[in-house]
């Protein structure tokens, strides 16, 4: 997006009810309408280019990109969308309007032989491209933290839990490699989607038939290839109109990195509790009512926009599998809001998490003193391996039964005759059966730095 | 919503790429922030009402009600919505500033005891509300129209389809019929909602401690019911911080006013169709490249909307399922703006449907030309019936197969030897094989018109 | 369903990937097949009743009636069912068979007249209704082990925990009268939507067409009275094909209790962690590593329920709104196996709750540890109501954060010379500070106990 | 999958209600059964293959793969897995007990040091790489057929429909070339997902710490690596217990075939209407009531996957946003079905469509006269891209409307002066304005070949 069109409000959009998406400047109507009218700029440029119209078309082109948007009446193109089904039929006498004003010949190129679904489906995708390269940064931002996280709690101690429960020793260091794993492979994801996003033309009917008439087959086949050029966007294999790949492809690498990061704000969310105390957050937001309390506020608006995503991911699936004819009755339709409000949601997700990594603090000391409660129980798988080979199945698991019941069970082991010789302070020591912990943390540390991601 | 306070947009979100609900003027942010003050001031009125504030409270709060409220700045607590997760906690200091203004000692009654839950649950309510009523008198518009075409059209003949091929006769009344039982329904159960959706006052924890602190037991235990009472709503019967019925119950009512309005989108827009032609839409959407068409534009809106819906149903499903503690840790963040975006998805299905039957034209002259493409076979059924007793299954069959090979039915009937005395032509007739559908399309008008629709 | 139809594992179905729904007994595809040939005899007796066969032939259907069923090939009716896209089709064959064998002419009655989805959806809403009466049971058992927590536990205290954090003191009591509450509402909304089923009975086109010209017009018209008089369904106010209001209100139902299940799920699997520990679970699920574990798997289970049920109810509601024509072309198709898989998660649901909640120990002493943990600061809102006014708020909140920084909060209260009179003791109990929590507790219960609930 | 494995139905399963996969024998519940049986046999020979174990091991874990598991008690695994939450731990006696019958020293080696996770997540994994197999060889014969159409009406004129309406011709080759192209695109997807499907072995925390006890740090190291090679799956980057990336690539992927079979469906069930007639079915469903009908099941299938296929996709998304802690308390669990109903819907869909298209006509004669039925508007366009320079917007529209409402388009344009010397049978001519189609038809189909489709 040129950066001289925008105003303080023109990106961002309301969502007062969608606090992750709070006054994140992107994706909103604003945006979407800019894009539309760049991409109908485009496209004189792209005649231009082609020689199929006047040179002097093309620096309109650019002069009119270079003015300010912002009065943009983008309530009123809402309105006007509802007669004709979609915006781009009310917002065409806007741009013919200005265009006219600075060259009244040029205007008769706007929209030339376009469709509005060319129009439409391609300002989708810059907004797109803008998106997922804000989100991009945004990632890697937050690697960067969780990187720094990895690094200095590498071999931490704390407890795994498995269905709520305490189970075995790890590390705060695995546990901040296992979320860097999984942000490094979203936005690697998301930033091969990027690079393929198409823009799209073909008409009304997908054949083109309109540009072959004025401008004849090799000029016409030329000309989606000029257009995604100008726009930065790949020339498409052929038109999309009912193939809708590039919104399935965008939908999903989207919904996949809400999904990672609500994984960290669930982790956070679980952490932060008062009695588990393993993390706190700076600047937790506040109650009304509490003045006390530090809400992992962030964490908990990932965890709503994890569970948001997924309906609208289910949307766009959907429509696709729905996209009849050579243009949809509805599904089609169905897309742009569900696909608007995941950008947002994804990008709205990157933010917080951004911000929630930046601050975040560990307490190894709360994670070990946790990784205490259940008096040495949390080793009890290794010491099955140790001990059952020695005493069998059936007294192992008497002796743990009943240091569950009444504990004691560093003294139960050592009374144990067939214990004798083995270094029981060891055996029970959390520190000491943390695995490959250490390992793993550091290999996917060094997989995040080869990446370029910087503490 | 007092009409005193609305400006031209103030109720209106913009919804560029949303077009089914382009510029209905309802559930907005304007009209959520509206409403959260409006529970604030309501508070206060409840107060003074149950005399546990001076009386002069009572009446800042209803001078602050008359007051316009345009110039809140609802982007503003969009964004500022981040830092603690609600937009509640920014909006107290713009209340406690008006009511200031009004009377000074009288702000620090704004919120008293209360939590952001209370302010924002009863504003879902109120505005739900609101919708609700909105919805219903759309709906008794359109079941108006449809009860109309079942009249008019009660014995037009017309094909019935199932799995896209000719099936057996039917008529054009039995299909509003259907359509107008499916609409009553639905109107019933939002109804039915809508007059218990409740008031939420329970405080921090959904115990009333600060009220009971502040006024003690009895009334403490009073002023929810006083508070709903000021709005318009139900009492509870208990705070339901986590127990989301009411969330759930409006949205299922929504979502299935929208899947009744998604049949009548998906019938017409297939009946629209070039080739079946039996209905035509007024005003119908153009195109910006091909100007004879008339698209079914509401149908397609209709069905985009039927699309939609389902996801954010599953949203409120699924937040509801997650309520956690005492007030949960994202599935309640996530369930404002599913509803929000819900109930302008029925309100604006509405208007389109309401805009859709007020012009609709059938084509029952096309319906029986469609009837008689099958030269006759949409009647086999009775043909069977009829027969098959008479000359066998096998025989009967070679029959059909031999006329949809090549036509001549009739012939081919008259032909068999057993079929004489058989009045063929009466046989063969698709209006003389309706069966019930007069009946039942009598019956459906007699209840539209017991619930006081009008054609 | 008749019991003596019943073989061991007639009416289970594998679910082997879901544990929630392991082992039950219902909506099995054998149930399914079942309610069809049940269905498919109904209709030999009403034409019977109805005086339009001969009685004889009534006789036979309740012969076969009381036949096993086991042995009907459900595999290859699955595969069968592909060729005609449902299953009603092969089914015919076997069903006519075991008729001819009792009688050969009784056979010619099968099916006479019906159309498939005529005994698809009529067998759906058998089996719903049964589903439907078994999880009444389940819930009544699930409540009155609630009730019991509430009546033992109603003055306990506890935290009530909001985003995570220890915000005011609560009761278990309460929680368990939310449970409670929530638990009878969904109840008796199932219950109220279960008399409503209707069987549906409307012939190819949803005319009666083929009964009118086998019986006449009234006899048509009185045949889906007599057919669900048969087997205890509503009788339809008209043929439903494409208004399949019968399936959204039952799964609204059914994903409701599956929601409201889901929360008790989620409570009691955050209660149960190691940290928390204040329930824990009888018979709680081992690992196959870790010995010393008690998983809270019922809980767990009731959350996976809750995250899978409102996909299933999306699908519904997405098939109702796409309900094209007179039978739509995979719109019904795409309900039947969801409908299937509602009922068996709701059913599923039920089950495990109501062995979570026959053995639910919960740990009143733990409570009160916990609630110890923030040092006084649990009760900071009572707190701030009492000293705001006296010192002021700045002053207050330093004192807050000092407390919640280093401690001593009863000392600094003492300290304030503004605080001289005030019982500080009394002012920081937590038990003190539980508002209505008895009282509304105490109304959850005569509510539950009036509708017929027993401990 | 060893086929020595199977028997007649030990890999189908029911699905009564769900057509779409009726009869396929694929990610069944014996399937993924077997499949656990493989990963555990697996582990042992990984332990004797990294000489762990002694070499006997590994021999009769090869005995024990080749025996028949025929009798596997799947019915009785997804009872018992309701009291741990999980199939595996139910399901090791059974193993144990088959490798102590083939040598009883061998049996101490069956799950050691695995988790259930591990053996869970490699059985998904290895049933999630037999079906995309299996799906890639069905869409390629899909494609083949396809090509075959794009080949043959190459050229043959058709009308393009948007929104329902006659927009601008196009060409049956065209048609088929879009959904060549993106069937294509989607199997490509699908393989290069299957290529990076891995195992999954952690041990219970996600640390290899029992690996390590038992073997030491290096041996553990390799031990996943060399498990995966046993499977033929990837060696994974680290434990993904939690980072459910490969559940949701694999789900994405699958979803996405769905969508684009479901295009083929709802183009084939559109284009098979009665009135359309533009393609016609073989062996098309009957119907128990209409002898005549030649319904799509296929077609019709094909869409109830594509309305079905996104809540499950959504539950999987879900479900990986969810994954909290180490192995998370529902999350998990809500995957497993989700996943493998998924896995039967892309494999019952390409099915389908491999029925569907293999034995499709096409009626390029009904396409013909479906596009001369607007009298030569559908080629209005053009008509505006040559005339509104000579005549005017405003003198074209009022023409067309003529013309739309009384007809005689040729000959109102031959009588405009303005149009002397237009060739007007070749401008109104729709089979001279389908544009580039025949080219974008010839690239797609030299993509195809290229990818080694062939016809």
């Amino acid at each position: 997006m040129p950066s001289d069109a925008s105003s303080p409000d023109f990106f961002s959009a309301g969502g007062l009810l969608s606090p992750v998406t709070g006054g994140i400047d992107g994706a909103s109507d604003h945006a979407v309408a800019f894009a539309m009218v760049t991409a109908e700029l485009a496209l004189l440029r792209a005649f231009a280019r082609e020689g199929l119209a006047p040179a002097a078309v093309g620096e309109v082109a650019w002069e009119a990109q270079r003015e300010p948007w912002f009065d943009l009446d983008v309530a009123g193109l809402a309105r006007a969308s509802v007669a004709d089904g979609n915006p781009v039929i009310p917002l065409l006498p806007q741009v013919r309007a200005r265009i006219a004003a600075i060259d009244p010949e040029a205007s008769i190129w706007v929209h030339r032989g376009a469709t509005s679904q060319d129009i439409l489906d391609t300002a989708l995708m810059m907004v797109g491209a803008d998106i997922c390269s804000r989100i991009d940064h945004l990632l890697r931002a937050v690697e960067g933290g969780v990187l720094r996280l990895a690094q200095q709690h590498r071999d931490d101690p704390a407890v795994a839990r498995t269905l709520t429960q305490h189970a075995v020793p790890t590390t705060i260091g695995l546990r901040a490699a296992r979320w860097l794993d999984a942000l490094g492979r979203v936005r690697r994801r998301l930033a091969s989607v990027a690079t393929q996003l198409p823009a799209q033309l073909g008409g009304a009917g997908g054949t083109l038939a309109s540009f072959v008439e004025l401008f004849g087959e090799d000029a016409a086949a030329a000309l989606p290839g000029a257009f995604a050029l100008e726009l930065g966007l790949r020339a498409p294999d052929a038109p999309w109109h009912t193939d809708r790949w590039p919104i399935l492809e965008l939908g999903d690498a989207l919904v996949a990195v809400v999904a990672a990061l609500g994984v960290v704000g669930s982790d956070v969310a679980q952490l932060a509790r008062t009695e588990l105390g393993e993390v706190s957050v700076a600047g937790g937001g506040g109650s009304s009512a509490m003045p006390q309390k530090q809400n992992p506020v962030d964490a908990v608006l990932l965890r709503s926009a994890a569970m948001r995503a997924p309906g609208l991911a289910a949307t766009l699936h959907l429509a696709a599998g729905l996209a009849v004819d050579e243009r949809p009755d509805g599904a089609w339709h169905a897309e742009w809001p569900a696909l608007q409000e995941l950008l947002r949601l994804a990008l709205g997700s990157g933010t917080r998490a951004a911000a929630l990594t930046s601050q975040l603090t560990l307490h190894p000391d709360r994670a070990r003193e946790n990784l205490e409660l259940t008096g040495g129980l949390v080793v009890s798988e290794r010491l099955a391996l140790v001990l059952v080979p020695r005493i069998g199945r059936e007294r192992f698991d008497a002796l743990i039964v009943a240091a569950a019941a009444e504990g004691g069970l560093a003294d139960r082991v050592r009374a144990l005759p067939e214990a004798a010789g083995l270094d029981v302070d060891a055996l029970l020591d959390p520190e000491q059966y943390t695995g490959l912990a250490g390992r793993i943390t550091e290999q996917a540390v060094r997989r995040a730095l080869q990446d370029g991601i910087r503490p």
